[in-house]
């Protein structure tokens, strides 16, 4: 099996060396051959090298270091304004703005990103994902002039890597995998799949640093709040209207 | 670069050799090395081998002969429920009934699809993502039990090869990246970006198959219409809210 894939890390510290924008563009073409749904290929990638463009960039993605210190960043984006286009000029009127072709667009643009990280890390290029793209979309939006109908889904950042950061756990393959049928979770389950990430010094730190009796709490009450994740939500739905991703159709009830 | 993902292609067609139980078990532990939000891992897989159960499923994929045909069929599902379990057995509470919770779990799901992809594909099975599954969720959520805060968002069927279907022509590099900021299409750059594409034997058979003028009128009048995406994003909220994933503060205005 691919090596790199079983001893990947992400990387957030990078050498000063650039990255060949041959290779990169080979990186990325490569990529492109991932599935696509109707072979639309209903996604973009901005490539941000500019030290100012990163430094406009840095607080959509709450300043992050690797914004700035990384060679590359690049924003995957769901985009059906390209093919909406095509259609548009080929005498055919494209139905393209509404959630659902959001979703497919977003997958489209997530399984291309994933391709293109997996080939980069095996060139032994570092990656580190940013998943605040989708929490502050509309900077991100008005710094790289996305149009309507293009969203950014996912962040890259990309360098040759300046650390080696342990590899990080994972819950055993039993908890993410069920036979036939989802078999829900009983706590006996739940204690016995959770056990060895709970056991970790690293993560009794994280309870401790943050004056927290469990590590869970470390995520409801710090990392991941329903608070947060209640305002970015209806953010998230304002932006997509803007961006026309959502029709007069797609209100909820 | 990765040999097998260069050469890629939709496998719709499978040898009746089974999958060693071992080997999938190795291509989903390895899989589940890629990045995850906040190392939560919030998703899940469901494998159907059974016979009666692909043919259950068979219906909310079209019947697209490969969900009977495929040695295993993989329903890939974004899950809030398992973290949300844990959450609740170690006195924290949950905040991830919403739809930013959602969209980072399906990102982590899809992220994780693609993964295991390379890996098998890599090992010489084949796969064919079935983008059917958000088009009609609701079937898959109760033929396969999934609780609240679980929904598919991919569907895999994989086997070994049984046809070496021609490569897939692709957009040329230029048409998916841009420099710094988004450039937008002109017709002239259109024109260029597809003109392949519009000059292939098999597209312009599609145009006359479909009596269409234009091969954008075979997507937007047949395959991927604006009537069928609107009612498909209006059952996609609905469902989506039934599973838990929409919260009070999450009506779109």
């Amino acid at each position: 099996m691919i090596e790199s894939v079983k001893t990947r890390r992400s990387i957030r510290k990078y050498k000063k060396q650039e990255i060949d924008p041959n290779l990169l563009n080979d990186l990325i073409s490569t990529a492109s051959r991932v599935s696509t749904i109707g072979n639309m290929q209903v996604y973009s990638v901005v490539i941000t090298r500019d030290s100012e463009m990163k430094a406009k960039l840095s607080p959509a993605h709450f300043n992050q270091p690797m914004v700035k210190d990384a060679p590359v960043v690049l924003t995957f984006c769901a985009d059906f304004n390209r093919f909406s286009k095509w259609c548009e000029f080929r005498d055919a009127k494209p139905g393209y703005a509404n959630f659902m072709s959001f979703m497919n667009a977003a997958t489209d643009a997530l399984i291309f990103t994933q391709n293109f990280c997996t080939l980069a890390e095996e060139v032994r290029l570092g990656i580190c994902y940013l998943g605040t793209s989708i929490y502050n979309p509309q900077q991100i939006i008005d710094i790289l002039h996305l149009p309507k109908l293009v969203f950014p889904v996912a962040t890259i950042t990309l360098g040759y890597p300046d650390e080696c950061p342990p590899l990080v756990d994972r819950l055993p393959l039993e908890a993410i995998v069920h036979e036939e049928h989802y078999c829900d979770y009983t706590r006996e389950v739940i204690d016995k799949l959770y056990a060895y990430k709970e056991s970790l010094p690293q993560n009794q730190q994280f309870i401790t640093e943050n004056n927290k009796n469990t590590l869970a709490q470390v995520f409801t009450d710090v990392r991941y709040t329903k608070k947060d994740n209640e305002s970015m939500s209806a953010n998230l739905f304002e932006v997509l209207k803007k961006q026309g991703f959502l029709s007069s159709a797609d209100v909820i009830g």
